[in-house]
């Protein structure tokens, strides 16, 4: 039994006491707890692939901050690399792929991996985390979407202008098709699996799906999305599931992604809150959504923030506080003391 | 008297034959003339900064593609230049100013440059340009909008999360006010030099205005622009200069940038284009929208998009053909003539 269910219960649009908040990348550099950790550990993957460090980072906000939530501490790029890709973090350079997507032949030998073999590590965390929570907050599990890994397979690492993965989508849609439908198994199996160990929610990160048009959207990433989530586990021990699909750069496809199954969507900080929840009105409910860089500011300022997002969501259920992307390696911790301090003090007036 | 005033009509939403097309950064890197140039000049500055040189690429394309416009060949960061900021462009780094802005002292040190003394190189090539042209297709003029020239002077370069300009905006907006008050003005100011120089139209890039909130977006950014647009010489030799603002990742603002006093707006690949006519009617024309990587296939599926982008348009004035955004340095050269010939040979029943 959870002794804070406010996530849970404001993924599935249920009634909460307060607005429940947490950070997307909470677990992370901003925090000199985390460097040091990381420092030891010597690489990112060194940290991801160790179930004790992967749970020390994942608790170590919680420590600091009244959170309503914990996140897996993990990579969005672990499947590929289960895929056999060779997955390695260059300092100044982000994800590299050392065996990268180039052609039909390179799709046609990737299978879906077996979860607990090859990302032992990820489900371990899982069980390791949840025992270390001992019923807090919930943890939530994730995953990239089908497109946002493909992005980075078949580019070879990051990119500005995503040349050679839409170059693949424009001139080869059925080996684009097939690249997606193998990598939405995995993703699905990757998701019952951390919930199987533990998770008690489930997020879908898009990252960019907002680089593509809307029908290029619809066909190559939340058609993806939507198959994963009708083969999700919504329930597990008893307990309901939550699951939210997160696409950067989705203001215009709102509608969409109301209609993929999933309880909630994640906003970033372009659309307005309210103006979303009166396009959707209460179908789903919805996460978000400041600027992660209202926290380069003061903790007055973010205050003022949190209240403005607060208002214009208004009253009733459905809301949980977080940022419109992952928090800065370079913000001051103080400020995010502020942002959920708020988000507390200022919400209990909504939910009366 | 211009010979081709297609792209002058369709940007005032006047009648035409054909719908007009041309490219961003169709003077570029693609172009193995360009690269020729390039190469010998020694740096992209010693490009922009030599009217000859400028002149002659801007006219590569035009030799190649039966495009409808000509854009002078410069960059967008020449004002902060001129300000004494000090640009330089490092390979694979982009552009690096040697004296960003990083104190209220700074901002208080700028002024509105003389135009003719420090960017003469720019109204000299637009002159030059004109005379190369000889009258077939009309020059377009251009400037970043205050917004985005921000962002580079402020965080010294290119950035990802533009922590340290939103920073300055949260924390300090007056100071954020003063520094786009005066790139407001200055702007203003370029533009207009350019057009007494022989500019037939202007185009004002917010490459960067889609990285804000509403709230912040109007503020900090349309603002600024509606400012610029309105102290904008709006004829000139018994000519109307038509003015295209353009917001990549703007998508949700088009009805506010329908009221800036523009006579064009600029779309990203990220809205259809049937829907933003729907939604801003016949206030102003469209440019735009194809998705630049579409250009990455083949001359058949270019020839495809163009066509569903020319039939979501439908009949009627007021559309010029872009792309979406930059053209991208490794596409084919093929690609874009079958572009460039498509939007003539697809659009003519549009316009009966």
């Amino acid at each position: 039994m959870l002794k804070n269910d406010r996530y849970i219960k404001a993924a599935l649009s249920q009634a909460v006491d307060k607005t429940p908040v947490w950070m997307m990348r909470q677990a992370g550099r901003y925090l000199p707890e985390y460097r040091k950790i990381r420092g030891e550990a010597g690489s990112f993957m060194a940290l991801c692939t160790n179930p004790e460090l992967a749970c020390e980072v994942t608790l170590q906000p919680l420590r600091r901050y009244d959170l309503d939530a914990a996140i897996l501490f993990s990579d969005i790029l672990t499947i590929p690399d289960a895929m056999g890709l060779g997955l390695r973090f260059e300092t100044g350079e982000g994800p590299v792929f050392d065996r990268p997507i180039k052609t039909q032949a390179d799709i046609e030998k990737l299978f879906v991996p077996d979860i607990f073999d090859k990302l032992g590590y990820v489900t371990d965390a899982v069980s390791t985390i949840r025992k270390g929570l001992n019923g807090d907050v919930p943890l939530i599990g994730f995953s990239g979407s089908p497109w946002t890994l493909a992005t980075y397979m078949v580019e070879g690492g990051s990119t500005k202008n995503f040349g050679k993965v839409k170059g693949l989508m424009f001139t080869d849609p059925k080996a684009m098709h097939q690249l997606l439908e193998v990598l939405a198994k995995s993703v699905a199996a990757y998701l019952n699996a951390q919930i199987e160990s533990g998770a008690q929610a489930v997020m879908l990160f898009d990252t960019w799906g907002g680089v593509l048009s809307t029908d290029d959207y619809k066909n190559f990433s939340l058609n993806y999305m939507c198959q994963i989530i009708s083969e999700l586990k919504r329930e597990h021990d008893g307990e309901k599931i939550p699951v939210t699909l997160f696409t950067k750069g989705g203001a215009n496809w709102l509608d969409a992604m109301a209609d993929s199954g999933a309880d909630c969507i994640g906003l970033d900080w372009t659309i307005d809150i309210d103006d979303a929840r009166a396009r959707i009105g209460h179908k789903v409910a919805l996460q978000g959504n400041m600027d992660p860089c209202i926290l380069y500011s003061t903790p007055e300022k973010v205050t003022e923030a949190v209240g403005d997002i607060l208002k214009r969501f208004g009253n009733g259920n459905g809301h949980v506080f977080n940022l419109g992307h992952g928090i800065h390696p370079t913000i001051d911790p103080e400020n995010v003391k502020a942002y959920v301090d708020a988000v507390h003090n200022l919400s209990e007036q909504y939910h009366k």
